[in-house]
């Protein structure tokens, strides 16, 4: 794991010396953001999409990050040699005691890169989640954010393992679907493209967001909707989207069988176009990195 | 911040130079989980009952501990010199890809002690507290745990900051009240001295349970109780319980005043019982560190 070069505070460097301090808030509070992408043959899919939701969600934690991010995670794949590969940005408030963030935040931002290939297994048998013990809690004012705190979903995870599943899913407090692990996600009910609403406390992925603009392509209709676990049932397709998985499809939950029970032509046909999107180059994005 | 001695996987280090890596889970997903203890002369009070409380919640996510950390935490603070302290311990799943957990995790332990007195303003003239925006989530499968990921905590102390207040009081998802950013609460009415139950996702707290047993001792009736935020119109005091604070009246909230809006004479007590134990020793535990 702690194989080839780091992007660390404007520096690359050997993994293996990269080092975060003790009192860096990331660790002791999880006080900061990640963003995870794909890079295909050496170029970061929707890197301008990835960093303006992670400037977004600074914002509203109060987070300055330093210009120049877009180039620093091209300049990672390239230093690794990676041609395909899943690149995480990581940003923390810095140093600092106490609860409250320090006045003037020195924030540590590390960006990694290592060779990535989703398990094809995934995209051709689909997947299992069982129904996570914990809810999504749509109120909690970082909502939506994609915060380093994650141990919700490694719980929820490592109980889905244990009861022979590969994902667990979240409801938010209010009963309604939500979001996988670390995943999005979509069901399909008459004939329409479904997801739920930011308001169920999901994150905006660029994944969904990519899928809902590929399905109105097609000129299906996907929309943003409220979703009783029922949906399951009357659904004939469900899947999960995410930059690393792009489109999984979601096969069973909670032991019951979702539609046939195996991948359906909605998730390929959307696979297939966001698989053309992603070697196109045109979402690239992130040239003007502000 | 830097300075000092810092107690890492089993040496004491230069804090300087003690680092945790890029791919530590504690960094990139908050998994892991800590303690906040102080030490009064060198001695670390309630040591024991706060490693078990870590033990417990480490064996409730799957984080295996090494042995000996009662002695780590007192070497800790002995090789910084320290009489008054705060004594952070921070545990993590160690290097890992991915949201789930490595089959052979290799945590790791940070122990970390600097100077600490608290402000005598705080038990002096109380502190105040807005409402947090979001909601203690009483339904995660991670609730009561002392988890790394504290942004939201964060979140609400830099919002009641800016709103002029001291601290941030959170409800739970059914509008209960629960517990303040990083401290438990109480209220007194009727005479009862009377906290949140665990049910309400509040932190078991050890002060929190010293309390009760303090008001017990003195022969007052101390409950858990689910309470409205209506009790606090009707309470004649308020205040807030941590390892770090002790015991400090709760003024204000959301601009209203409690009780008379001056510390009252049962946290006083309350606080001049808790100053005894922690004088006498008696509670140092942590002797067998099982």
């Amino acid at each position: 794991m702690s194989v080839g070069v780091v992007w660390m505070n404007g520096e690359l460097v050997d993994a293996a010396r990269a080092a975060i301090g003790v009192y860096d808030r990331g660790f002791l509070l999880g006080d900061g953001l990640f963003e995870t992408m794909r890079a295909y043959g050496g170029r970061v899919f929707a890197l301008g999409a990835h960093l303006e939701r992670l400037r977004r969600g600074a914002e509203r934690i109060g987070l300055p990050l330093p210009d120049g991010l877009a180039d620093a995670v091209r300049a990672t794949v390239a230093a690794n040699g990676l041609a395909d590969a899943a690149v995480r940005l990581t940003a923390s408030r810095g140093p600092g005691d106490g609860l409250a963030p320090p006045e003037a935040p020195a924030p540590t931002v590390v960006i990694t890169a290592r060779p990535y290939r989703p398990d094809p297994a995934w995209h051709e048998r689909g997947i299992r989640a069982a129904l996570a013990r914990g809810r999504l809690d749509e109120h909690r004012a970082t909502a939506g954010l994609k915060a380093l705190g994650y141990l919700e979903a490694v719980v929820a995870v490592a109980e889905a393992r244990a009861a022979g599943c590969d994902d667990a899913l979240f409801l938010d407090t209010a009963g309604h679907l939500a979001e996988a692990a670390a995943s999005n996600l979509f069901v399909v009910v008459d004939d329409e493209v479904l997801t739920p609403p930011l308001s169920c406390g999901v994150l905006p992925g660029i994944t969904r967001a990519a899928v809902l603009r590929l399905a109105a392509r097609r000129g299906w209709t996907a929309l943003e909707r409220e979703l009783a676990p029922e949906a399951l049932a009357r659904a004939t397709e469900a899947f999960l989207t995410s930059s690393l998985r792009e489109i999984v499809p979601l096969v069973e939950v909670a032991g019951r069988a979702v539609g046939t029970g195996r991948p359906g032509p909605v998730a390929r046909a959307l696979l297939a176009d966001y698989r053309d999107l992603t070697r196109d180059g045109s979402e690239e994005g992130g040239t003007d990195d502000r």
